[in-house]
């Protein structure tokens, strides 16, 4: 006898597992890392129809419509929002085994009250259902957080950015917290065309020039301090790999003037100076308490003619396969040799690393904190069920699973957080299956604990708000 | 309780499994690449008794016999046949969790009606029952692929190969289709000693000399065209790792020049021909409609003591473990920024790399196919249930598994094809899961619809026949 | 209805593991692989307490305690060991899917007949209850082995190690065999500052000066001499990777000379002399029927602040993550082709190779032994459930599971002899499922053999004693 499709038990294949998501269900949201847009949380437009909240930034969709066959038309191109959700609807059938297969009915089923199951068939009167609900109001950016129950919500933002949404937030009377959080990429990524836009920006904002790798990092630590100011605990990179290069302060100076003057950078001279700011930030963060995440592992872009039609970040990106182990070692233990390693999430976009990953933990954890050392959730291609529990298994084996500090959003739409719940019920499961299998005692205060802690409270207590 | 050892329902543990499995195990079977002879299904001489069809040439089992301790001369040495056999059976208790156990014993239950459990026991009856059938008749190629109700069957050919036994065939009166398929590996590995032997051979068959890079593709674009007009739809390349390196047309006549003359070529420039002329073939691939299958990742003859004995493909090929996402990436993109992408289907040997590679479809989707890069199917050493399982996950998980071309044979043997029943079995078996765990609905007509695509129509589409 | 925690049936999920358990299980142990001392075997003296007992040199405890944020204080320092086993206690829950949870739990219940669930609750009755039987008595080492069913128990030891302990040892009655196992690595280690101290060690437990590479290898054959005189049948090695150059004797003795010297090795220079060390020792082994292990795959001491402070083996390694597959090739082919490869037994560290191990093995098998070429069982950061079921299918898959030689304890415990019977449960267990899924038949007496075999026989046959 088949379970029913995503009703109330969904995910949940076992007894203690339902009970403990009695309890981690019911737990507020954390969101330490997320891509929502504070001006639009600030301007608080609630979307026009389901086309625009489904479709109009979303490259998890725009991808599986592509591997179904779709012309692009019907994707980034100019189709009306109605032909587009018909043409997504058409692909659904064909993506079984797909986590967005779950989102998308979660989604549903959440925000719109709809369990209809999405197809060609019931496009047309799913269309029409959510837009109404849509139209009768409740789905502004607010409000679709505080129905999703957020207590904090951290954003990502470049040092060169004013912050300004996130002053007038600060002012307004909210039911949950909008933070900054740090993200230096464009700063780290002297080898990339954007650097010296960047840098112009960054000058203009400091308002002052900035003529070598000394003056950066002032530049910096003053942008670290206003972060701080309006509440920021996290920092957050993205590496392809893990840069480790050593250098004098001479040579560092000599590849920011050579990169500021608009000339190429070799890769190790871009490693060395990555490597060089990265170890400078990662101290100050330490010094601050704030949490650094590191997000190894994606290959961006790969598809240069869509690059050039329709530009980044629209669903052309994959999994890298360097070698990561030594560099991310040197890495850490050359912070940690200074005393200055800070709170830190690795997280890997490989799978094929989890082992290689949930090994370094153990190298420098210390008193400083529950699991000072994290394991990132499972991420971007692996949030999915099979990515989530082959992260949390290796977490299990190779680390204290019980402080672990969760699932992290990643996301670009106010949609998204019934992932949470989805992240949750595996979780539950997992635990449950650990004690339906005699593996852990069947005590269920510890199980609640444990379920609520990876919801919430190890989360809140590792970011310290 | 435990299940009958591979009764009817093997390998399917759930109800929607079972039913669609009465679906698909019906299909027609749609085999894009094999290493069947032509010249031997056109000469259609049946095999005289059971040590031949089975260990005349099935490294898969070399193997195995190898792993528990056989003499070399029972295996491709000078042992009577039935002493192979018995030599074989004895092992075949101690390949518990090997797929080998399951192949074997479906061929015995599907062509020679025999349901008896392999073992030094049961060894003397089981080899007269199967000679007996095999002296009654119907063991010859062609009524092996007719009783396996194969509809297409693409060999694997050379370029210099004159596709004589091809043009007979096509004059014949068969059942199912025998088609060639372009597999240039000679031709790209000029970095092998076979190379200049190879080279006399395509000089002899295009009738004149080849004293370029650019003759050397002008002689093998009038191949594809040749191979073109007996019906071929697909080439085949296997690599160890993808090359790629650029390279002037310069650098090529001089890398080629040197290869001609006898001189050693160093990895790199080998690297840069094998690049410029797949590119090259690609684009006569794409031109035509044909499918570019990829299989990367076997280090071959790694004994060298063995190759000396016996030759290339005995049994000594492992998996390498080079890394790939980068070069994978720039050869594709190489190919699609100039609108030459054929339709694809990457192999990886390394089950490591499955979310490599089922991350990079997503980048060169278009709308040319449903699924025009296709994640091929756990080949070779994945060739298991649990390889099958891992790359369907995969794929389900970061792409459209329902548009999935599904198994392919790579066989050597006419009596391989139950493989596809095991393949079959494995699908069913996992989207019957997911409908089982609530993960995806109870949809009795698309259940069936996606099994009977994955196991034929998903390929007969995408292959354009 | 959950199982109860760890009670007679742990881990055994299906009838036919019951059975086959219940013959596995009362299978005596070859340990062939540990890091227990000949020393404390011979002196024989019993730990004081449970703090000793677990805390005392447990890198696995101490990592894990580290994870949950306690003070290394309660680690490795001075706290009393009532404070650290406390701080221990506290951190159990937490542990939840860590295979120490179930060592812990194994151990009270095995030896102390302690069957309560350790936390900071139970701490305080566990400490109590578990000294009070270690003061009754029964604890020493030597009662420890008998007591765990031990027969034969081969240490590791240093080429310049005296080996008196095993001397000794050898004119005990003891109910079990101890024997010395070969492990040069301090030799192998040229690149290491403990090379030159190793090397003076060496020339004095010789009684001669080593002046070239030549002598070395002279001296360390000698060495292997008077360790078989002694009963040594298996030597052992660990690298982080497999290194593989060839050089010339001038080469290698200007590589020894430079390092006798004190001068830097080059990591090439240094692989070229591991590289033909190895090769040398590896026809010793062969020469004398000897087993070599190859233990590939850690990243050692990554915390230099931690090392400086408490040393090496305290739980500050990984898993490193370096290529493996064409290096290894060569290695072994090397040997092969010179018809010197002995018996070997390759582990990986890192389970993202576990395809490629599996499918290395059959390149070099041969008929001088049951699976000549081994897959080492999971082992260190991949010893649990999940980690020896991958192992496991992965030989099954591409090997013959029936012939594989178990479990190797790599214990520096003697307390840690239950993970033969943690691992033989996930044997029987995974081999069970099997026939409880009708994917090998329900043969009670084949069945009952193989759990035997890879529980002892195997093993036991293999290395010929």
């Amino acid at each position: 006898m088949s379970r029913k499709f995503m009703d109330k038990n969904f995910l949940l294949f076992n007894e203690p597992a339902v009970k403990m998501f009695e309890a981690a269900g019911k737990m507020p949201i954390f969101d330490w890392h997320c891509h929502l847009s504070p001006k639009e949380i600030y301007e608080n437009k609630a979307g026009a129809d389901l086309a625009q909240l489904w479709l109009g930034g979303d490259h998890y969709k725009w991808r599986a419509m592509r591997s179904c066959g779709v012309n692009e038309k019907f994707i980034t191109g100019d189709a009306p929002g109605y032909e587009k959700f018909r043409a997504f609807a058409a692909c659904m059938p064909y993506l079984i085994g797909n986590p967005m297969y779950h989102w998308c009915h979660l989604e549903l089923q959440r925000y719109f009250d709809i369990y209809d199951i999405l197809s060609e068939e019931t496009a047309d009167i799913i269309w029409q259902k959510a837009n109404e609900k849509i139209a009768a109001g409740g789905f502004s950016p607010r409000e679709l957080i505080a129905k999703s129950n957020v207590t904090h919500l951290c954003t990502t933002d470049d040092p060169a950015d004013s912050l300004e949404y996130h002053e007038l937030l600060a002012k307004e009377n909210l039911p949950f917290r909008v933070l900054p959080a740090f993200r230096p990429d464009k700063a780290l990524s002297i080898d990339l065309p954007s650097f010296t836009g960047w840098l112009a920006d960054m000058e203009n904002r400091a308002g002052k020039g900035i003529e070598s790798f000394k003056e950066l990092c002032d530049v910096l630590k003053e942008r670290i301090e206003f972060f701080a100011s309006l509440g920021c605990c996290a920092s957050d990179h993205g590496f392809s790999y893990i840069p480790y290069e050593t250098a004098s302060e001479d040579e560092l100076d000599s590849i920011f003037r050579a990169a500021k003057s608009g000339a190429e950078v070799s890769t190790q001279d871009a490693d060395r100076y990555k490597t060089a700011l990265l170890r400078f930030l990662a101290k100050e963060y330490a010094s601050r308490g704030w949490v650094m995440e590191l997000h190894i592992g994606p290959m961006r872009n790969n598809n240069r003619r869509m690059f050039e039609k329709i530009g980044p970040d629209t669903g052309y990106d994959s999994i890298d396969d360097q070698l990561v182990a030594r560099k991310l070692s040197r890495f850490l233990d050359s912070l940690d040799y200074e005393n200055s390693l800070p709170k830190t999430v690795i997280f890997t976009l490989n799978p094929r690393d989890n082992f290689v990953f949930g090994s370094m933990l153990g190298n420098f954890q210390s008193d400083e904190a529950q699991s000072k050392i994290q394991f990132g959730s499972a991420w971007w291609f692996n949030d999915h069920i099979d990515g989530m529990r082959e992260q949390m298994k290796a977490l299990g084996n190779l680390g204290a699973l019980g402080k672990f500090v969760g699932m992290v959003t990643d996301s670009r739409s106010f949609l998204s957080y019934p992932r949470h719940e989805y992240f949750r019920r595996i979780v539950c499961n997992l635990l449950g299956e650990f004690v339906e299998d005699g593996l852990y005692p069947d005590d269920e205060k510890m199980l609640k604990k444990l379920a609520e802690d990876i919801a919430y409270n190890n989360a809140k207590e590792y970011f310290g708000i």
